[in-house]
């Protein structure tokens, strides 16, 4: 659902309406409580409060059962429009509102000094039972629209936040809820929270032996450690195949380059913030690369091009480095250092659109062999009223209606966001949808006009004048590290098998059937699998519990039996036992399993 | 032929014998030169003048002939004995030769202070023909025992250099020359000089476009344009499975570290001036690594190891940034930025020899492969007298003797140097002779006992005591750019097939032989191979030529015959010309050759 189809729905009057229940519940339990701000956001509401004291667990356990009751009540929302002065009259005791008052009488400005609101002569309020709000709407009509088994306030902590979000104002408690259509989809909601947090990447990582982070090598700089080095090269090696096919040429270019470079490229100082400090060699600085662009730049620059040898597309999976508060890093997700699965493509004007459509086909490609099938894209395009951005206006426009007629050719599901596009051009965002239904903003294409302008780029036409390219920047996955993360929550680290650091384990019952496990790992690691034999004393009871915790797709039990039938005994991850299998039956169903890429794991 | 040998042998004494006939003639040529000093070096031999003008390239000539001319008069080298004094007289206008005397007579300390020779109180003398050198010797009886044939002075330009090296004293003028057994000898150096030129990693990589420095980019800096890169990845893809299959695990670490790490680790500030300069991270300071070792020494810190659990042998292909003076750089053979084929292996001291052992047949095998077969080692060892080195006298001799073990058993010709360990523990370098009999360093085989004492690294033994590990450093290849520039002057860039970045072209006779080039290149890609079809507008005979100097090793033309016999008729790069081979046929002659990693084209 896009933001103005939620702002539009029952949901959102819903969730808005049992905010002021929440708040009505909270002045009767912490008399004398100011009440500030209460808006619906995405997955629910918030209300903040400056409270006389700190809200226990017990507060709100008391508050949400009290607001069910409220909502079983069956109040109307009463709309009534006062003026000025009667407003401050009704919230005389409410401090926040009556600066929200002032401000409204006042108009509104936004952060540039432009008005959005002028003077209002006229101020809304709302009431249901025994509270009243400040509040312009919309409500349900009654309460009896809120399912009371379908709210909650209790499923996250109460937590700081500051009056009009100054950090030189009054501290409120911001007391979170949520509420939905009905008990079922609260308790899916609630369920999935859980499972987020159950999965978070850094448990999974860590219990699977992923990646780590060292305070010793520095914050925000993730070292794969073997299992998540095979994933993310198999991933690397995947893609790379894919791009080779498709026409892309792999490059390889430094980490750091001449501050120079960045600033004939605009990242420096533009993105200064973003960016490690220079580093002084000789009489020169260099960077740490926050971008791959212009070291793919530098080699489409070294030869003359002509018409027919474009498009150039040059592939790297080239990590940067950029700069993030240490308070921002998380995991694998928000790093310091991380890998761009980069593209440049210099295409000339008439080939942008069987270009971009290409890369976007690429990406659905990629997308769906991983399983990730719920995505949409958000085209971002100029802002008609700004001048912000540089290059021709036909440019713009020819480049605008090709994303589109990508986006429609491919069937695509996109919304388009003016204002959205980059100053040098428009661009599309792929947004994953998860499991747990979380937005991830993944890959991206980005049409470019301004860094060939800046590096003066040039081919020569088929009528022998030198033309400037267009570039068009794309990642798939954008960081190699963040998409990992989100692959391993999205999988709960039961990842396809074909990525599966150890995709099969071969346990010996006892040490006689050592010699015959080893063989049989021989075989396939000779098939090209990556597989483990368990010789371990353990016994098989603890064995078989470890490689379940590890998410060892295939766990090969052999025996005497085995041995004589020349077979293994199949135990999936999912718990299911295929029984006894020839050896070559069950290479031959993993072999098909990996090399479809499947998700299955028979 | 070691050094040792080398200043044992004849070929020695002639360079220094005819070193003095150069003298000779020069100063025939030269009235008024002063003489300086002219040893033997590794590839002739070269005497230091102070002239009264510039030598020109006719000076040289008449030089090299008059040389020929002294030889030819067969004139003895007589040796004689005299005291400084009577030294003084014969070189009273030779100040270089007086101030020679004094440091004589004075005796010879070392840049420590320590003695190296005592006072001198005799002082020898070899006359031949005119002219008489202060000298020890050792010299041919007569110049007939060269051959005038065999000398020459005019191959490397005259070059500046300063007395005693030391930039503060007289500027001199450096005359190289050498002498050979023989003419053929000689010429066949001479045509190996010419073909060192004319291989020039810098100059071939440019022509087949592997990779290029950029001035924006930075110095030092290379970047792998897509046919480089294609180079790059297939060894790093091979020698990486190999390493797979020999039991290493990959990993991936940042290309930054908290200084603190390499404190910790001893790099810095040791290695201070090899670095880049730290950069300023809120309230820490970072490095560019310099090497990679501090981070997977990390990676075995994050889990309790126990002796089951080893070898622990983690591969990385690791950039690590290291600073040279911009003079010292050169194209790919020395960098600021380079990628090490490394590994770092922790073993209890039990398993010291056994892996050890397998690094060097590794090793072994990669050079083997690659057809690098001209290799030796090198063994440094320490020097009993000095008290550098870090970690147990017990564990030093443990390893010394592994080293040397495994030497013999896996028949590693090799020389052993004393004082030529690192300081914390002893080391093994192989030695690569290319086509051109030059010799490189390759890679290197370190024991450590320092870094896991200074990062108490442990592991718990089997009698549950925790122990320290000992670690193995290795790089095959050292650093990647390096061994590419080297194969690329080795090969003369004709790499092996398997190795060649495009290892086909199908050129079609007309347009109408498109359709059924592309289908033939769809089935070698089919089978991994890289090819390209070249449909451009250019005339048989130029795209011929343009691929012969791209050294493509198969050309393959079709035509209606073609068609009609579902063939290819195919020119090797060597010139030779095989015919058309039906499709299925070539590819399977193609194929064989790829997979087996044929040095030959059939």
């Amino acid at each position: 659902m896009s933001q103005a189809a939620y702002k539009d729905s029952q949901l959102y009057r819903i969730r808005h309406s049992t905010a002021h229940v929440l708040a009505e519940a909270m002045l009767e339990r912490f008399p004398g409580a100011k009440i500030a701000f209460g808006p619906p956001i995405d997955d629910g509401f918030y209300y903040d409060f400056d409270l006389p004291r700190p809200a226990t667990d017990e507060d709100m356990t008391w508050v949400q059962e009290r607001m069910k009751a409220i909502i079983r009540g069956g109040h109307a929302f009463s709309v009534r429009e006062v003026s000025p002065d009667e407003a401050r009259v009704l919230f005389q005791d409410q401090p926040y509102k009556l600066e929200a008052i002032d401000d409204l009488t006042a108009g509104r400005t936004d952060d540039n000094g432009e008005v959005v609101a002028g003077p209002a002569d006229k101020i809304t309020i709302y009431t249901q039972d025994t509270f009243t709000d400040l509040c312009r709407g919309p409500h349900v009509a009654s309460t009896s629209e809120i399912d009371p088994e379908a709210i909650n306030v209790t499923y996250k902590m109460p937590a700081g936040a500051y009056w009009k979000g100054d950090e030189k104002r009054q501290q409120l408690t911001r007391i979170y809820g949520t509420a939905f259509e009905n008990a079922e989809a609260l308790a899916d909601y609630l369920h999935r929270l859980e499972e987020a947090k159950r999965r978070d990447h850094r448990l999974v990582g860590e219990k699977l032996g992923l990646f780590m982070l060292s305070p010793l090598v520095g914050k925000g700089l993730p070292l794969w450690k073997p299992k998540g080095a095979s994933l993310r090269d198999t991933l690397e090696r995947w893609l790379r195949q894919v791009q080779v096919d498709n026409g892309y040429e792999p490059v390889i270019t430094p980490h750091i380059g001449n501050l120079n470079l960045y600033r004939t490229s605009g990242h420096y100082p533009y993105y200064k913030d973003s960016q490690y400090a220079p580093i002084q060699v000789d009489d020169e600085e260099y960077l740490l690369k926050p971008m791959n662009c212009p070291h793919h730049i530098q080699i489409y620059k070294s030869e003359m091009r002509s018409y027919r040898d474009l498009p150039v597309r040059y592939a790297e999976f080239g990590t940067v480095y950029r700069y993030e508060q240490s308070g921002e890093l998380n995991g694998l997700t928000r790093v310091r250092g991380f890998t761009v699965d980069d593209a440049h493509l210099f295409v000339t004007p008439e080939q942008l659109l069987s270009e971009f459509k290409d890369v976007v086909r690429l990406i659905q490609y990629v997308f769906s062999t991983l399983g990730l099938t719920d995505f949409s894209a958000r085209v971002g395009i100029r802002d008609p009223k700004s001048d912000k951005y540089v290059g021709d206006d036909s440019l713009w426009e020819k480049a605008t209606a090709a994303i589109l007629q990508a986006c429609q050719e491919l069937n695509l599901p996109h919304t388009v966001e003016e204002g959205e596009a980059a100053f040098y051009g428009p661009k599309l965002d792929f947004i994953f949808r998860d499991v747990l239904k979380r937005r991830w903003q993944l890959g991206t294409v980005q049409v470019d006009y301004n860094l060939p302008a800046r590096f003066e780029l040039e081919y020569v036409a088929e009528d022998n004048t030198r033309q400037r390219p267009v570039m068009i920047h794309r990642a798939p996955f954008g960081s190699l590290e963040r998409f990992v993360g989100i692959l391993i929550e999205h999988f709960d680290g039961k990842f396809p098998v074909w990525l599966t650091p150890v995709q099969a384990v071969i346990i010996p019952i006892t040490d006689k059937h050592a010699e015959y496990a080893n063989g049989v790992a021989k075989q396939m690691r000779a098939q090209g699998m990556r597989v483990v034999v368990d010789a371990s004393k353990n016994r098989m009871g603890q064995k078989i519990a470890i490689h379940r915790e590890q998410h060892v797709p295939y766990m090969l039990i052999v025996g005497d039996k085995d041995i004589a039938a020349n077979a293994v005994s199949v135990r999936l991850r999912s718990d299911e036992d295929l029984g006894a299998l020839p050896v070559a039956d069950f290479l031959a169903l993993a072999k098909q399993v990996i090399d479809s890429k499947s998700l299955e794991l028979k």
